[in-house]
């Protein structure tokens, strides 16, 4: 390669995060070496910054500074409902969206056998250990309606049973706004089977 | 915002980056925080070597550790030709081609009066300077066929003239294994205009 040997091993780290191809990382490179020095700096230092700061909630496994997350320290937040989800960027999602003011709940994946991925490796047991607190009266699963997401909620519904606490799943089906013509065919299947009588 | 104080700084620096979005930088920002200490601190330390070791030759601007570029600094290139192109990339793009075997002159842009981008700004003077020092015989000209690179082209021919060195550009046509077909109307227009009796 013609790059100088610390551009090229930058480049090469770059091309290591997710949606960056070569030809990006090449030009992400190029961009940060016409950056001034201070600002290179800076980003460096962020960098470790972070790193160093942000871990994961003990309780809700949610993003926290410290032990414990901001959604779980919160006094107005309802302590009775638990909102299951794979990922921390659905309670983002979800947090966006305004509409749920109960706790979390961070899988951290899906159950996925074929990519290594068994029901221990999730935080399965820590959700059974806080539904029985007496507090929580229901569990809502927000995992997605893909294979993966279908056999995570059942098997949580399944080890959440001996708790006696209610366990609900939300709604897919078509989205608001959205034209049955323009829906796949798994949505509008979705749409039909969570149908409502009215 | 959800996120702690320090990921969202570094996600706000992410989505500085040419080409990362909101949603890409929120991403990467979330990937990094999975990733080993160690890996960071690397990552870290190779963004300020990167940035502190290399800068542009002083000879044709391209890419350099030192003062003067590996290719300027090669025995093996020919001293009496040089490519004039606008930008870094396209050095190593006629270098993956292995077909010319002179030298280089970046000149880190092309004109472009509305971008704020006007002669002065580009490396033209030294462009003038090199093609005068009696080694150079020919300056191939090698801007992208767009309004700015054929002003550009035009600009640096006529700078050139008192000089007396032969000064070409490159072909503009068909690629190697184009299909009419397929082809835009520039290309063929272009293909037409730099036809070559046979």
């Amino acid at each position: 390669m013609l790059f100088p040997r610390t551009l090229e091993r930058l480049t090469r780290r770059l091309e290591n995060l997710p949606g960056v191809g070569p030809k990006s990382a090449q030009r992400l490179a190029l961009f940060l070496l016409r950056r001034p020095v201070e600002e290179i700096q800076e980003f460096a230092e962020e960098l470790l910054t972070m790193r160093s700061t942000v871990g994961f909630c003990t309780l809700c496994g949610f993003l926290a500074e410290g032990p414990v997350c901001e959604i779980c320290q919160s006094p107005g937040r309802r302590r009775d409902q638990i909102c299951v989800v794979a990922d921390v960027r659905d309670v983002v999602a979800l947090e966006r969206a305004g509409e749920y003011h109960g706790l979390y709940h961070v899988l951290h994946g899906l159950i996925s056998p074929q990519d290594g991925v068994n029901p221990e490796k999730l935080r399965l047991n820590e959700l059974i250990a806080r539904a029985s607190d007496g507090e929580v009266s229901e569990v809502i699963i927000a995992t997605s309606p893909t294979v993966e997401g279908d056999t995570t909620a059942l098997y949580a519904a399944r080890m959440l049973k001996p708790t006696g606490v209610k366990v609900s799943r939300i709604a897919y089906g078509m989205p608001v706004g959205g034209d049955l013509d323009y829906a796949d065919a798994a949505t509008i299947a979705s749409a039909l089977e969570w149908r409502r009588e009215m």
